[in-house]
């Protein structure tokens, strides 16, 4: 069988079951989610790591080099987010072709380093390699904040809970589509859109206010809101119903996309914002505290269909697409 | 300027210069060891990163995907054998072509997870992408053994000290060019040979060694001896005179390539042995305790020269060839 008939998320599982646990009784989060957690002495200590492929991740010629950095750094430290912690270090792993301009990649560090700083990340590792093409792969260490904080995981959603988003969804996918197909928009538009894709800011302070208003169950929206929400089903082994109407879709994208603007935000990923899982009365406690909008969705429920989307009336909505897995073409 | 013009130490330079050590008070070694360090609650955190790609370090079809599995995590390990350190955790970052076969990828397990498993490291996390060709990125986490052991540095190097080596140097190359040219050898020689280069023991016991019997400065051989060798000089600030016909080379290597031998034990790089400079006094210590040859191979002495080679009768001896570097065409 070929790694496109099994696709990224069936690879991830059969490997994960190939590395098990082990016996490491310090070690509380293996293979399977945002980050990997496992015992400090002062804290929970957290890992992740994360590849970008050049025409796979990013199209070349769209992002110049600092927003890559930027982008790439981005995306790691959301995991980071979405386990409620605080990152650290950074290892960063460049394969670059021979003939790439020294100038592109002090760019590429100027933007990984601006985000870097603003976060309180600091660089102290890496690897430069030769390649045919460019892959940026960059690890993330971090920590809760104290050793009395919990993490926030994918597997602790349960029936009776609210499922609820922060910010606004299918502005990052809206912002490739605007640059891959050169669509030309208003100048506030442009840089909305541009910043959305481009410039995208981890949710770093809002996972640890979810860890603080007792939320348990988050995930980070890199790959759609719906691939996304049913990795927060399969791990908790429940199941969820997301009224469509409730989705956040910012204004621009509405306008300028109509009708694709519900996909765009369903599925469209690399939004990274933070989708959780609470009861009523949490969320309320993490909208009266939290700075950036937060939308309850939907439910989690019992059962095993996974995600179901509805539209106002309670009748299933079908979008027939699903979110990003590597490997699967749809 | 293109990287291929500047070289993979001089981008590497030039990136640590940008991201530069921070305020952060915790961090003990930055880019530019062979490990990051920084201070723990209990002991010192190490972590490590390092790239393989397709065709640029392992030709394609000559390494079945589990050996390619062990030796992807062996250099990485090595790493933190460098540092007098103890692997913990490891994060695998695997970018795969769509048509490859999921056999294969557990293949690739089943050889790390050997290793993995004999060295007490747990792999944790990860992330699979899509990509035209086999990248394999590794993190290691690990940590010195307890809060008052100190850490290898390439940096310590100092005049009036010697230059040593654990093993035996060349082995790896000289299978490679087994592999690469098909060349055939009697069974003892091919075994040899193969797991070589194919199956390497990174050297964590004798890293440990190295630190308790007060070693200060190590580096593990990844690029091949000179190159290595200068890595210390260059942190180090000193230079090193090597002796020829002290460096170690396994008898089959002299046997089978003899006069391109010493070129191979000199430069070939990957033999993943430890490179370590101390006072004589205590080189006798490590040769008395440690399990696998010492061999002391040279001096450490005052200057920039950076490596100079010397024959039995002191003369400079010119081999043309210093190592491997990424983006250098030689």
């Amino acid at each position: 069988m070929k790694v496109s008939e099994l696709g990224e998320f069936g690879l991830i599982d059969l490997l994960a079951e190939m590395a098990g646990g082990g016996q490491d009784e310090q070690l509380l989060i293996g293979i399977g989610d945002d980050a990997a957690a496992w015992k400090g002495d002062a804290s929970i200590q957290l890992a992740t790591v994360d590849s970008f492929v050049q025409d796979v991740h990013f199209p070349s010629g769209i992002a110049p080099w600092n927003e890559l950095g930027w982008k790439a750094l981005a995306a790691n430290l959301s995991d980071i987010a979405a386990m409620g912690g605080a990152p650290r270090y950074a290892l960063v792993s460049l394969a670059l072709p021979d003939n790439t301009e020294v100038d592109d990649v002090t760019a590429l560090y100027t933007g990984m380093l601006e985000l870097a700083r603003e976060y309180r990340v600091a660089i102290v590792g890496g690897d430069i390699v030769s390649a045919p093409l460019v892959v940026i792969t960059i690890t993330i260490l971090g920590s809760t904040k104290d050793r009395d904080k919990h993490i926030l995981t994918r597997s602790a959603a349960e029936p009776g809970e609210l499922v609820a988003v922060t910010g606004e969804l299918g502005t990052a996918a809206a912002g490739l589509e605007m640059l891959t197909k050169k669509l030309q928009f208003d100048p506030q538009a442009t840089a909305c859109l541009d910043r959305a894709f481009l410039h995208p800011y981890p949710r770093i302070a809002e996972g640890q206010l979810l860890v603080d208003q007792g939320v348990k169950t988050a995930i980070d929206l890199s790959d759609g809101l719906i691939s996304d929400l049913n990795q927060i089903c399969k791990s908790s082994q429940v199941s969820a119903r997301v009224e469509i109407d409730r989705v956040p879709i910012e204004p621009i994208v509405k306008a300028q996309f109509s009708e694709k603007a519900l996909e765009l935000a369903l599925s469209g990923g690399e939004d990274y914002e933070l989708l959780f899982t609470a009861r009523a009365e949490v969320i309320d406690k993490v909208k009266r505290a939290a700075a950036c909008p937060i939308t309850v969705i939907g439910e989690i429920v019992a059962g095993k269909e996974g995600v179901t989307l509805v539209d106002s009336q309670g009748n299933p909505f079908n979008l027939g697409k699903a979110g990003w897995e590597h490997f699967i073409t749809r």
